[in-house]
């Protein structure tokens, strides 16, 4: 079911400005026994990056009825994706003043969760960048079409995206954290990739834990040197790698402690 | 008017990949005195970039009887905008295979094409780059909302977007030469920005011509060097610039010159 400015509906207007030049923004939740896990920090993320480009942002209370509206009688667990675009009007790229934009929520079902370590791929297609949109969710996810694709072609379970200076950013649709000597690390995005709502979240945890480990590039010649590796998103959690590339990596223990260090914590959906 | 897979349509699928992902393509065109001057060069560049990012191409003859049924009986001048999408389906990113994909063909009016030069200013927005996609006319187009709404806000004409060097690339929807020691410039692309065809078009005939120019970088700080300088694109053809952030310049003849050049090999609707 797809929710359109909180009606039922299966279509958009053709004049959209999120079909036509990609102006919106996105979020990819998990929907965990009829609740939103992380909504507030999806909702604090989706009005963040609203300001940044100036798309007018529903409000909390609006998005948060259309998700119970969606989910009412339908089933507890799947993933919940909101789009929100500048609506129709303006004159071409010109946005248009005073408008209120427009809203899809649409329920789909979760994917396959296999609990099995995930076999990846390095993808061809490399990750721009670009200062005005780095790290926003923002609706123009062509590179990582590009590289699911190549995901797909190779059978891999996923595919890691190098930037121009071969270091690894991020996975199509998961961020990704690595272990080297005994320091739980994740790539910094620069002005590229994804800030994901479970990196943010893990990184939170290892500060509050007092765990060494943040933000430390990885070149593509170094997953050699690291010990564990693991990738993230919020609607499945942490997913370990077994290999990538021919290497190979030992089914680790981080993700485990970090579940129960973030279910102690509150955040006990992922367990 | 807008035809949706050569049906006349207001709506369309909200699963669209185009609205979800950016998966699509456009060209913008001009319709006058009934004909699109320059389609077979639209429609090759709308090919080439469905062969580089796997988008169905539904073949020429498919898009001009949608172009002649969308037209008949309307105005014999305009803007027809071509989108290709790659339909719904697929899971998340990944692009479904075997797709027709979709197409969306709508006649916009010509917007106010004043004689006159025009006034530029400089936008605060970078041009991002990406190997993957730079040059295609993809659907994500978020920085230059971002840069029109400058271009707005300052009361500019149009609005003039650089790299993160400081270098010039094009306006936020046209590109742009300029005349340096008699010589006819633009600057190279990179992978960033648009491939117009305007801009192709006036390559071609300055060699066919045997005048000196091409691709040249133009730095931010050499914008006082420069004796002249226009845009363009296949909609407005060639525009002649009067001042760029506080730099003037003289209403050259160059853009006349390339006019009667282009009109002597059959390109005569700019004059």
């Amino acid at each position: 079911m797809i929710l359109v400015d909180g009606q039922p509906a299966t279509m958009v207007s053709a004049l959209d400005r999120g079909l036509n030049y990609g102006d919106g923004l996105f979020e990819t939740m998990r929907l965990h026994a009829g609740r939103v896990p992380l909504l507030a920090r999806h909702l604090g993320r989706l009005r963040a990056g609203c300001e940044r480009i100036a798309l007018p942002y529903p409000g909390d209370a609006l998005i948060a009825n259309d998700i119970v509206h969606l989910v009412a009688g339908g089933p507890a667990d799947g993933i919940v994706r909101i789009v929100l675009t500048r609506g129709d009007g303006g004159r071409g790229y010109t946005p248009p003043r005073g408008t209120t934009g427009r809203r899809l929520i649409a329920l789909h079902p979760l994917p396959d969760l296999d609990a099995a370590a995930l076999s990846l791929g390095i993808c061809k297609t490399r990750l721009g960048h670009s200062r005005a949109l780095g790290g926003l969710k923002h609706l123009g996810r062509l590179e990582q079409v590009l590289a699911a694709d190549e995901v797909a072609a190779g059978g891999w379970d996923e595919g890691l995206m190098l930037d121009e200076a071969d270091r690894i950013v991020e996975a199509t649709r998961h961020n990704l954290f690595f272990v080297r000597a005994g320091r739980v690390l994740t790539p910094p995005l620069g002005n590229r990739g994804v800030a994901g709502v479970m990196r943010a979240l893990i990184l939170e945890i290892l500060a509050t834990l007092g765990l060494p480990g943040g933000e430390t590039p990885l070149r593509y010649d170094e997953l050699h040197e690291i010990d564990e590796l693991f990738l993230c998103n919020a609607v499945v959690g942490m997913r370990p790698v077994s290999q990538v590339d021919g290497h190979a990596y030992a089914h680790g223990e981080t993700p485990a402690r970090l579940r129960a260090a973030l279910a102690a914590a509150g955040v006990t959906w992922l367990a």
